[in-house]
């Protein structure tokens, strides 16, 4: 019975926390389908899951697009399932000095983390309401709380990503869609901050232990909210490393 | 001598909160310059202040273009002065169930209340920065900081425009240019909001009185923020009704 | 070897929250201390859990005494076992008109909800800080981030215990001790809420499924906090029923 | 015709920002009763005001006895008029280690910033709701907002006091009564913090200009809240200097 299969659809979902989130999902039981812009970078991950047993899809998607996450949500519930689960992940950090934040930057930044996650979660709704359940999560950052110097563009689409989840959470959950908006206030270990650090000039050896914290951390963290009954869902939660001072 | 003309450049001003805005500043000595899409309605108000004697001046400017918003600045600065103090003060409420939320009413509502407000605030920046003085002054509403229902598209755009306000407040303050996000958390007392109810059916002999903020309420708070003195500035703060449940 | 056994100490722990974070923490093979004001109360929890396999110890403690509060956790500590988790439970809602807050209801509510607080996690602080590791847990509510009309005395106190939980979490963080504080935006679903909803003529048929937050749902969300890595601590997170309008 | 006179009174009013807004209220028109401790302490403040035309009246407190406040508001009521502006400053910063908060300290702290708080609101209300106006201002700062390292007796006294503010703020409102916090997040520039700068071998002479917010800029915010008209009050607000990284 395909039909009874548990479907999560994680956009944006890169190497780092796409990635640990596909695998989460996976031991979870879920048939996972990953979209990102370049569904071939997602074969290795796809390899790795499958031979673990897992329905693994990969997918294309600019998620920027209207049509695009129409056609993406239409063709996974059509050939995988009815989707119970779906991650937002988009979006990339910037910092630059207001005089240098050109309106292009400013706009991109925009499309990608706060337009997008908004065309994503309306159409997980689209698909959730009328069945009366489903998950959608939002990766949040520390630019989603505050405006840090240098952050007007990435900080004005984050704060944005969180007033999308807030609205819809407060109109699907009485539909029993629960929206959660997940805050990392942390650096994320992963390659590409190894690499940002590295060309920083930074002795990778002497970072302190547990000072990133982990795709597999905020993984557990979505898998968590997932798992919640009706009575008690959460919302907004925070990960930050022991060692961090906020 | 003209150069040492105080200047308050109002854009996104309109017959409510930007015509009170207008007068408070023009009765505290400032030349006054109102912009918005069509300059001609700002007719009557210019022909009032300046028979008080105030030296006003509107302009039409599509506060989402770029050039337009440039060009507005430079205009100002070569003939009427050097910008003061700039408020921003566009973008329209709007509310709607998610599903009915059109991508291009969640864009439209971005690029009024948000991404105009980042290229008027960057402009007034460009500007304000290199004499070491200004104020920028931004309005915000309850959509500010509570992504309601129905909200999705309004209150992103106020939360980026809040997350815009921030990043320049920490970035311009210590260069000698305030930064001030007002949270109007109230019905505005304005032509519009009557129509609004009389459409409703709402009898506005009913109103209580002092349930709506007044125009020179909002003025006076925008007028006490650039009086203060650098040692201590307000960077938020709200004001609503006496009898608003909240 | 008992000294291996993990124990979690549950203060403030009543027949409701408490005696569900009893049998999670049971079930994850801790042994369990309740303290509450009269011990007796917890017999029945005792016996169910010790039938299951758990070792379970009740204690009566005044938890607004330092002195009490310190004979407490040396107690446990010494007859059964190095404290690994803490939870601080106590606390009662109370709403009151402004003039009818008495200053005993006001200190009363303080006493039980914040001073205690402080006392309990500054002494699991005081065992947890030398062996570098433990986690503290404290219950909010509402009132904990918002002032609401009559709510004084309660908002005042739970505000206190937010504050003293964000401190503790900045400066044990470093030191291994995760300090989680969890806010229940919800009536929680108890015997005590039933009786009040029956006091106030409700018929508890007619209460929506769903509405109450479970008991067993707010002990999911510490024992998720404690399952936590270093390198990636929630510090607050919410609950509240999908059907809450918030 | 004296009971026409306005009235401020000032409660925990030592020489700084207390003093200030009793220049500044003076400055409006009012009487102004100081209260403090000592009121000896107030006799160079009075001989000031009184020389500008002030109608100045000191009186010993001790804000944390409710019958001494009580005392206090009958006196004041009856000896000088209607109370119109109340404010409450009293409460002193303390950063301590957790594990060296004494009990005394933690519960001091409540006592001065929190508890004294609420019994002068709670006077003040008594005597402004049956004359359906007054504003009664509150003084709170960084720790009002976060529990910082160190901070938990401070941050839960000031958070608490916050809670007070809006308990009141949103019970009292619609009785005609406005209650406002305002967020000092600076350091006050006073003879007690050069003090404790000489004590920490700053060279005060490398103070930046602007860098501590004026006890005058202080004044003039909560002047500003008290001539707002009811149609716009101001809940809260916040203070810092240019110069701050925040």
């Amino acid at each position: 019975m395909p039909e009874t299969k548990k479907v999560a659809l994680l956009v944006g979902a890169g190497d780092a926390i796409g990635a640990a989130v596909a695998r989460r999902f996976a031991l979870g039981g879920f048939a996972v389908c990953v979209a990102r812009r370049d569904a071939a970078k997602s074969d290795q991950l796809g390899e790795e899951l499958r031979k673990e047993g897992c329905d693994f899809h990969a997918f294309s998607v600019d998620a920027r697009s209207e049509e695009a996450v129409q056609a993406l949500f239409t063709k996974v519930e059509q050939e995988v399932g009815p989707i119970e689960v779906c991650l937002f992940n988009a979006g990339s950090n910037v910092n630059k000095p207001l005089l240098e934040t050109t309106e292009k930057l400013f706009t991109r930044a925009w499309e990608l983390a706060c337009y997008a996650g908004f065309l994503v979660g309306r159409e997980a709704a689209r698909h959730m309401v009328p069945r009366g359940r489903g998950t959608i999560l939002f990766t949040g950052a520390t630019a989603s709380l505050r405006g840090g110097k240098g952050f007007a563009a990435f900080s004005a689409a984050k704060f944005g990503l969180r007033a999308v989840a807030q609205a819809m959470a407060r109109e699907l959950g009485p539909k029993g869609v629960h929206v959660m908006h997940l805050i990392i206030d942390a650096g994320v270990d992963s390659v590409a901050i190894h690499e940002r650090m590295k060309a920083a000039g930074v002795d990778l050896s002497t970072i302190k232990p547990d000072s990133l914290t982990r795709t597999s951390s905020i993984a557990e963290a979505y898998w968590f909210a997932h798992q919640q009954s009706r009575d008690g869902w959460t919302h907004e939660l925070d990960l930050r490393p022991s060692v961090e001072a906020w």
